[in-house]
């Protein structure tokens, strides 16, 4: 059974050939054979296309009911009678392309809602869907094609590029967004950050936050995530960076170009990520530090200190990551030690 | 000085005799005492139910003004003259059914208010209350008696059982809600998962997120928690599941019934709970994995590798408890050494 | 260049005198050069006020464009030929007010968005604004000069003192809020807290959360935080804290005077703060703790036993600094003894 129709709209048929080009691949196989939907290999029923991405899963494939299976060429072989190939270098990647095509992200229904309020001196691009409930305000512009969804508030002066689609529920103040960047549910992004100054008498006061939030093209930040403008400088997230869900980055921190930031990690006020880094979950980064390009902070790291380019790390404080393993069993050895001599047995 | 009226309405006053039939127990007492609210032994005044579940609080029990306390056979010799008992086996256990009484949840009040954006061909059960700004898309379908509050986004062909209750700000799309599920302001439930591919040029494309998330009858969801939908397959959450606030659950994710997920935990993506699992607040799960039955991860654990039933863990990486707990004792032990060694006194 | 003004518009221009006056310093320069706005000494142009207060960014300050610096005396020797000086005793205080009176904080544009829902028997302060599609809930009751941002939910019999500010999306519920209390986006406080009872049978029960939530004056509750209200007793928030964004409260924590909470940290229930605690990113501190006046818990620490009054913890479970370090040092000579004892060189 293939994606639930509630939720998936599905367009097709397609036929084999049509395909194994959108997958960037090769039939074996009927090319007119039409196919219906996608599944995964044990879901799969008569019309479906499924795909198979390790050799791992070949009891799965063996059991298949899928029409067709994207698999790699060392797999081809192993194809059950009765199921049509679609040959690529990639499975997973293939499957995602062929995915795509039965289910075509829904495109912009053009309109402004009659219960969104739009300034008058607002521009709304061409095309641009405009759900129940959007508060777009003074001056903001949003580029062709835009989904803003319900209930969404997009603040004075804000900029969104083309072909953005921001999720029911989120806000986006004091930012600058290029194109094609998605905010999911009830993301945070342009709020004042954590500016907070003591006194002389020990009272608090405030530094105005007077940055914005810069967001590349192609950006993604996840359901709850916080984005908070800066202070003198700019936030700023590189283009093609994703954000998961439950994210926080803090005021003038600065994130490279491709990076990855997993579910409820954080990222402190003023720290500069490079490109293409990885930053797995729970991972806490202290402020003011550099990450370099490449870098990959494992989950649950606590990172006190830079990381050079291309360094794995993991641990709090956090440790390169052979340096951590050796850590973990120097304490697993004394442990076991430990335990022995208490018992006269091994634990 | 019971609940604050201007919050808690109070239904009553209830007899003695009503009361302690409520809690499970028997009265000692005048029976037909009318009593006019509840509070904690502490803020009581005269007319007030109290309860008292452990000795240490005996202190506090002699002082209370309460004119009733619900506690277990063993501390009734302790009850204050002028104070009537409701005997009960566990007395927090009898007194959450004293409080419901005198605080009924309140019921739905039938009625669209007019503000509310509901679809044509969504299908609203009998009785339901739908509150300003909420938005039902097309082909929702409602139970009958759901409370959905102000500006709660229901997405297209969502389906709530009976008795739903949906928060402020809470938004659900994607997914298939049993009955007498609760979701918190701001929780987040089927948005799209975390479905990063890599392409050959190092690129970034998403696969498509096909799956669904199915939630069991009697689901809790804290505020601002988020449950993602998943790929292939749906992310499920068992019947009477309580999921805190601030919690994450990824794509795929199954949890089974019966499971205590707390405040900031995060599941990963295809990781399956089994049933009565008890999740400690902040844990962090890895992907793919299985925790058995009944298994419990203490708080702040980094959980690596599958968790069989029954077991306990804690740690970063997490281990066996009582591993855990030498390995702490072996740190302290070897640190208090190295202090010695240095100063040559005890640290 | 200042700060954007797309989003920031500029009071001024200012006088150096009344700059001066403003930061509580004095003039070093001819009192009448005007100053039109605040950048940082990097991003500075002509017209621009910046400041220094560190000596390690003097070659930004000898290379800055900026017209005035606020900066102290002992650095008053370091200002480039053509920049006045504001010196202050401490320059990024004194430059919290001047960026204040460039850029105040806007006023309160008084009014009710037509679109707002507001109950026939709330009421609202002088003065107040409302903004789109905020709801405010039976007998809630705002005092004067209120800011409510679009979205906004008040329930039914919240409170709140004069001069708050709750941003888009914010929901408060169960509250009594004092003066001047901000919430950022999307802050919820006042929902249910996790009241979960476990029954004879294993069954889940729910004990009603009859306490509400308390907040002092000047407390700011970042966005997507969440305070859940008490059970028999109240969640209290003591005056002047600040709590950042993606924080958790739980139901019964009592926090004291001028804390400082960062982002992503979790108080569980019942636990007790004092006064100007500080308590850094991503903590966790377990419940019915108490945590003295003046304590300091580092990041990610996992707090387990009570913090003593002053002393500074981390780690997890949380130690005194010193031993922590002390802890860590340990490890690390272990560590480095078995890398040499591996290979014969140090590693």
């Amino acid at each position: 059974m293939a994606a639930d129709p509630r939720f998936f709209p599905c367009a097709g048929p397609h036929s084999l050939a049509t395909i194994a080009a959108a997958a960037g691949g090769r039939a074996e196989g009927d090319g007119g054979l039409l196919l219906t939907g996608v599944a995964s290999l044990q879901a799969a029923g008569p019309g479906d296309v499924s795909f198979i991405d390790h050799r791992r899963n070949l009891p799965l494939l063996q059991a298949t009911k899928a029409s067709a299976v994207v698999l790699s060429e060392d797999l081809l072989a192993e194809l059950p009678a009765g199921a049509a190939g679609i040959v690529v270098r990639s499975a997973y990647l293939g499957f995602t392309r062929v995915a795509r095509l039965f289910h075509p992200a829904p495109a912009a229904v053009a309109g402004v809602h009659p219960t969104a309020v739009v300034a008058d001196d607002a521009e709304i691009g061409e095309g641009c869907e405009i759900g129940p409930y959007a508060v777009i305000g003074s001056a903001a512009r949003l580029g062709a094609g835009c989904v803003v969804g319900p209930h969404v508030v997009v603040g004075p002066g804000v900029e969104l590029g083309p072909a953005c689609r921001l999720h029911p529920h989120a806000s986006v103040s004091h930012a600058v967004l290029g194109a094609g960047v998605v905010l999911h549910p009830g993301a945070r992004v342009g709020q004042e950050g954590f500016g907070l100054v003591v006194g002389p008498d020990g009272q608090f006061e405030t530094m105005p936050q007077l940055g914005k939030v810069v967001i590349g093209d192609a950006v993604e930040i996840g359901a709850n995530s916080c984005i908070d403008r800066g202070s003198q400088t700019d936030t700023v997230i590189g283009p093609g960076t994703r954000i998961d869900n439950l994210v926080q980055i803090g005021h003038n921190a600065q994130v490279g170009r491709g990076c990855v930031i997993i579910a409820m990690a954080g990222i402190s006020g003023s720290t500069v990520l490079g490109d293409h880094v990885t930053v797995a979950a729970q991972v806490g980064i202290a402020g003011h530090l550099k990450v370099g390009n490449k870098a990959r902070i494992g989950a649950q790291a606590g990172v006190m200190a830079d990381v050079p380019e291309g360094i794995d790390v993991v641990g709090s404080p956090a440790l390169p990551i052979r340096q951590f393993f050796r850590q973990q069993s120097v304490l697993r050895k004394l442990t076991q030690a430990a335990g022995q001599n208490k018992t006269g047995e091994k634990t």
